[in-house]
């Protein structure tokens, strides 16, 4: 495992935050959680700064699918942006968001919180994009209340998902949850959650969040892995049992990974060890992903 | 809990059998079943009968969807299957799946084996229609041999079901799975629960069945309730954390059943305790249905 130090910084104040549900209108944890706050934005308002809510894709949503056209959380490159031939509805409802929680790279919102749950076993995990000392002090935070929490992060890649309008923009994922269901359990654990999130970062713009020092377990996504498919693109094979609902678990080279219908065990061929996430997410099966594979890292994260 | 005795019966010899998956494009169970079959159809085939396999919805299992313009498995009322002015996708496909297996209550098929799935905690469910002294004998081999299977069963409806088109048939329901995924474990489950239903026809066939003496608990449709909704149609509130995944557990009059999005709890107003099932099903939000209640009664199950 791999330790880093993550370097100090000094924060600004935090003027806005958007919180966003349904960007991909068949997760309904978002989407209900941003009506709830919709009818009472006195569950998400702080005294030094602007909580804006916003469902993400509407049209989605009413058809309890994904997207329309295309997913609108990979729509979100500047040069698709700005790009006005582009008129499927998701890439016109990305300029849409992006005229109101952007412009991307130069976004009044200081923070936004993407609400994602996933069919996976991830439990409460929160994916990062670039590390930046502010975010990853708030997940220390945030694992230090709750250890459950995973933190995920992306690195060096051009991002075009909705979180990256702003520097401090993550997402918070749940699962496992079907697809257009409503997990009770899950909608109050991420519920919680963004509360905790919000009263963190009411504690940073009064100067008094709390340090913490001890090391972050962190996962860096590295790859992804593919179905075994045939000729014609269909899978054949499906999910090892041995790792079915094992996401952030160790995934050794020789592990059995996949099972062919005809019952043969196909083993994992990496050279190093793996922790997978996103293990049999609905979603990835058009985008030929079985699960992506992540390295985990203790991370140091320097008190402010 | 209400005891009935079943009818003897005799019963002629099983011709033809059919397997059908994918009626609905998004239960991929069934789907990737009917793909192994149909490579091997020596899995399925048994010395005195034929079987056919068929993917019941293609178009949507191409789209990972539901359905394209309406449930397939709602499609089969005669007056719809007679009626030429119907020519949706699914109305034009049931007509089709119509040739091949009907006609409906002439069918050359005796038996239909439809393989669906589901997002409730369902385990192995066997859904008969009516009541018949063969399908409950099978029913009744099933649940001996497996005392997790379950048998559930509509009476006095006229049926716009695929398995309506013959008098034998019935689903195989499993569940929890989310829609678009493919569970190994399931999908294991759901084929050995199809060579047990196989090789039982093969020794009825044969006059060498076992005869069940011992009483089959059976669950009865009974009605649905929906999610409480707002004035625009939309849920305000959710499966009671205490009744999320308890299908066909008893709920008694003032159980909690709904917890609103502020944290009510919302009480079964029924008179007599019931068993739900399809609780939180995500083809159902849309039909209004939050879960399905059933009676629980003891059948004697006479020997053929």
């Amino acid at each position: 495992m791999e330790t880093k130090q993550a370097i100090s910084f000094c924060m600004n104040k935090i003027n806005y935050v958007a919180i966003v549900g349904g960007t991909h209108g068949n997760e309904f944890t978002g989407v209900y959680l941003i009506k709830k706050f919709e009818q009472d934005l006195n569950l998400v308002k702080r005294p030094s700064f602007e909580t804006l809510t916003l469902l993400g894709n509407p049209e989605a949503f009413k058809e309890s699918r994904r997207y329309i056209d295309q997913d609108l959380n990979r729509s979100f490159f500047s040069q698709d942006l700005q790009n006005s031939t582009l008129t499927g509805y998701e890439q016109v409802r990305a300029k849409v968001i992006e005229k109101m929680l952007g412009p991307k790279g130069k976004s009044q919102v200081d923070v936004i919180i993407d609400l994602h749950s996933t069919t996976a076993n991830m439990g409460l995990s929160i994916l990062l994009g670039e590390l930046h000392p502010f975010t990853l002090q708030l997940a220390a935070y945030l694992t230090s209340i709750n250890p459950e929490i995973k933190v995920c992060y992306t690195q060096g890649q051009k991002s075009n998902l909705l979180r990256s309008l702003c520097d401090f923009g993550f997402a918070i994922e749940v699962g496992p949850v079907p697809q257009a269901v409503l997990s009770t359990e899950l909608f109050q654990k991420t519920e919680e959650l963004v509360y905790a999130v919000l009263d963190y970062l009411e504690r940073s713009n009064q100067g008094i969040i709390e340090n913490i020092n001890s090391p972050l377990t962190v996962y860096r996504y590295a790859s992804v892995i593919d179905f075994p498919r045939n000729e014609h693109g269909e899978i054949k094979a499906m999910i090892h049992p041995q790792l079915e609902f094992q996401d952030y678990q160790a995934l050794h080279p020789g592990d059995p990974i996949f099972l062919t219908f005809d019952g043969k065990t196909i083993a994992f061929e990496g050279t190093s060890t793996v922790y997978p996430i996103f293990i049999n997410e609905a979603a990835y099966y058009e985008k030929g992903i079985a699960m992506c594979l992540t390295e985990k890292q203790q991370l140091e994260v320097i008190p402010t």
